[in-house]
């Protein structure tokens, strides 16, 4: 397989993870990296930070690894190229340069990390200038410049959508002096959370000063105005937080299978339909772990963790994806915000029957003068007892507590097993029995 | 067994963590439990955070549930009184009150939980009144008093030992403004720890203003004075901190198997050599999840977790302790510590053959302004690549996830398990790639 040429599609998480690894295996391979931008290696998580001024220092300031840099370790990394269709049977990419003539690029394996896009409803208006995505670095450095621009004005942001990056973005424009309305079509925020945990982070979103409106849907934009069925919202600025749909247009006019939300077919291997093309990150499906179904959830851990399978494959070794559980966090302010596995309804829905338990604690011993308040919930599988799900809401040092169930979890635990590991304790971090264990404790006399 | 009488030695931890359990399934017992102090279900890890006035309120404050609670709840506990042996062929035992006449008690079943003993070496001038021990809150009244009334004058406090209590306290009485010198005989502080992981907890020692002499042998006492074999430090006040030793005086007298150091020998039941005669805490054995030998560990989570096992088992239920993993955490200001599992001395002493992988990472995304750096070394066994043991140093943030370690080597995880886990990610609180499993991948390159 000498001279063989790999052709990345995509020079972000999932892309460039790839490169290191068909290096090891294949150190004698060209790689080409495709890359619309003129980044690559960049933490997109890291955007809400840097328009709250958490992070200075410019967008440049995310990437992890720059185009030139790449270069230097051999990877051809072609920024300001991209790829307009794959032709799989001529095993060729063709490809429009920003500056320069078209040309078309043959392959031997090819790795689509076309990522994701968030997702705009079809609604009237849409395409205003002041609604933005936030998903790579050039929305980030539109969206700071606009920003920036109404420096001046009293900024009116209205937030749609209250995920993840809905949260941090309304938080954000908070931290820069901004008014932000968060609207939800839902009865709670964070749908990934059940609704009594969102309701904290409601209680949490209105104590931290945003304006959360649940229950409300999105009909329009007009200038100036944000139209729902409540009536209309002034704003400067609008951001989208509904979600994000994996990029996987490329791929499907390719002739490649797509499965669920629209997302690029893979095996355990991130192999799709077409030999010798791979897909990893947001563009691609992943299986969870638990149901053991297919799913796409577009977080920047999987794109790192597929772009690694999907090399070590590429490059000639043997690696499997493990499934995922959705493990996800986040904070507003001082309130932190996490979940894995199925939550209550999900789990039901996924055909489980279930016992659920929420415990109230505190985040250090309670006489300890930090302590802050910490609701934890877990949700486990009626009979066998094993732990299906978790989520938590609480002060400083609460989330990242989520790892002990996402680890449990992966590990086929029962609740009775949770009890009994040895977790850490000292009066500034936990209570003598961690909250986790408690949680599963009143899980267990449920079971 | 209407009409069991269940008599408790010792009112802390683990023996009133048995009382509810106890009383769930045999609602009719009746439940004796002496303790020689004024206190129940006690936080005596919370003493260094009293000492240093993190917490304040008196030593009041670290009591849970009060004897008085206790009371309300139907438990009969006879506080300032001691039993003073067990008579294990009549099925009693010998009580002497502080104030009023001795007398015997009979049990059907017998909990000892006597706790454990600050160790004091048996040097000249150990019995001087300016060494104090900490362990139990009587204890942390007389250090308090102690330590008040020196408060006019510049205070010289000298620790001797250098594990999870000595650091605490040398912290505390920094906090109080007194100059504190930490003598240890061992290279490195903190035992519990490999030694390039000490190094970095006396780095931060030093920085936080500790005056810490590593390889230095403590010979003597005098009044005002601590004889070491690298000369004479001057204290106005001295406390011990090299170790807890079991308080199985009694058990032993009374003719129950002792074990490893001491401890009463116990099985998994938490049941001692002698039938109805049961054990728990500081005072007993603990079986290792690792190496499957018993172990004395004194750690307030143990107590608990034992208590509770005892108390089903003394109901009629059945429990088994889970074995231990020695998870351990504080911290020195700024400057967290962690460890779970075998470190990799211990692991290769154990008879296994190991790598172990050290990195250097931060607690946040590189880019936060919040990064601190943090090391985390992992031992793992070679061949089958199984994860041992992990220890964390690092700032805010850092040592709780040692959790994560704690659940995979419970769940018999491999380090190639552990690359793959799915961890809560977001800029605040991790690297896109966990520390933790950077650390696995790391230990999976050297297998």
């Amino acid at each position: 397989m000498t001279g063989e040429r790999v052709v990345i599609i995509g020079g972000d998480a999932a892309g460039m993870s790839a490169v290191s690894r068909i290096r090891k295996f294949r150190p004698d391979a060209e790689i080409v990296a495709l890359e619309r931008t003129p980044w690559t290696s960049y933490s997109a998580c890291g955007i809400p930070y840097l328009v709250g001024g958490v992070v200075d220092g410019g967008v440049a300031r995310l990437v992890a690894r720059s185009p030139e840099q790449h270069r230097q370790q051999g990877t051809d990394v072609r920024t300001g190229h991209e790829a307009t269709a794959i032709d799989l049977a001529a095993r060729e990419v063709a490809v429009r340069p920003l500056d320069g003539d078209r040309y078309r690029l043959g392959f031997d394996q090819l790795l689509i990390a076309t990522g994701g896009t968030p997702i705009r409803p079809d609604l009237p208006g849409i395409d205003l200038p002041f609604i933005h995505g936030v998903q790579n670095l050039d929305d980030a450095a539109h969206l700071l410049d606009h920003a920036e621009g109404l420096a001046d004005r009293c900024q009116r942001v209205v937030v749609v959508g209250s995920g993840y990056i809905g949260l941090e973005m309304a938080e954000a424009f908070v931290e820069r002096g901004c008014s932000a309305v968060v609207v939800e079509q839902a009865a709670q925020p964070m749908g990934t959370l059940d609704p009594e945990m969102g309701a904290l982070v409601a209680t949490a979103m209105v104590a931290h000063g945003l304006d959360l409106r649940c229950g409300v849907a999105v009909t329009g934009f007009e200038p100036e105005t944000v139209l729902t069925d409540d009536g209309p919202v002034d704003a400067d600025l609008v951001v989208l937080g509904i979600g994000v749909a994996p990029n996987a247009t490329l791929a499907a006019e390719a002739g490649l299978e797509l499965g669920v939300k629209g997302a690029i077919h893979v095996d355990e291997r991130q192999a799709t339909s077409a030999p010798g093309v791979w897909a990893a990150g947001d563009c691609a499906e992943s299986r969870h772990l638990i149901t053991g179904r297919p799913v796409h959830i577009p977080l920047g851990t999987y794109a790192n963790k597929q772009g690694r399978v999907a090399g070590i494959n590429i490059g000639g070794g043997h690696a499997a994806s493990a499934g995922v559980l959705g493990t996800a966090i986040t904070k507003l302010c001082a309130t932190e915000i996490a979940r894995t596995g199925l939550g209550e309804a999900e789990a039901e829905r996924a055909g489980f029957s279930v016992v659920a338990a929420r415990i109230e604690t505190t985040t250090t011993s309670g006489y300890f003068p930090a302590a802050a308040p910490m609701t934890v919930k877990v949700v486990a599988e009626r009979g066998t007892g094993r732990l299906l799900g978790a989520q938590i809401v609480g002060g400083d040092g609460a989330a990242k507590r989520i790892d002990t169930c996402a680890v449990a979890i992966a590990a086929g635990m029962t609740v009775a097993q949770v009890v009994d590991l040895d977790l850490a304790y000292a009066p500034p971090f936990s209570s003598v029995w961690d909250p986790i264990a408690v949680a599963a404790r009143e899980a267990l006399k449920l079971l």
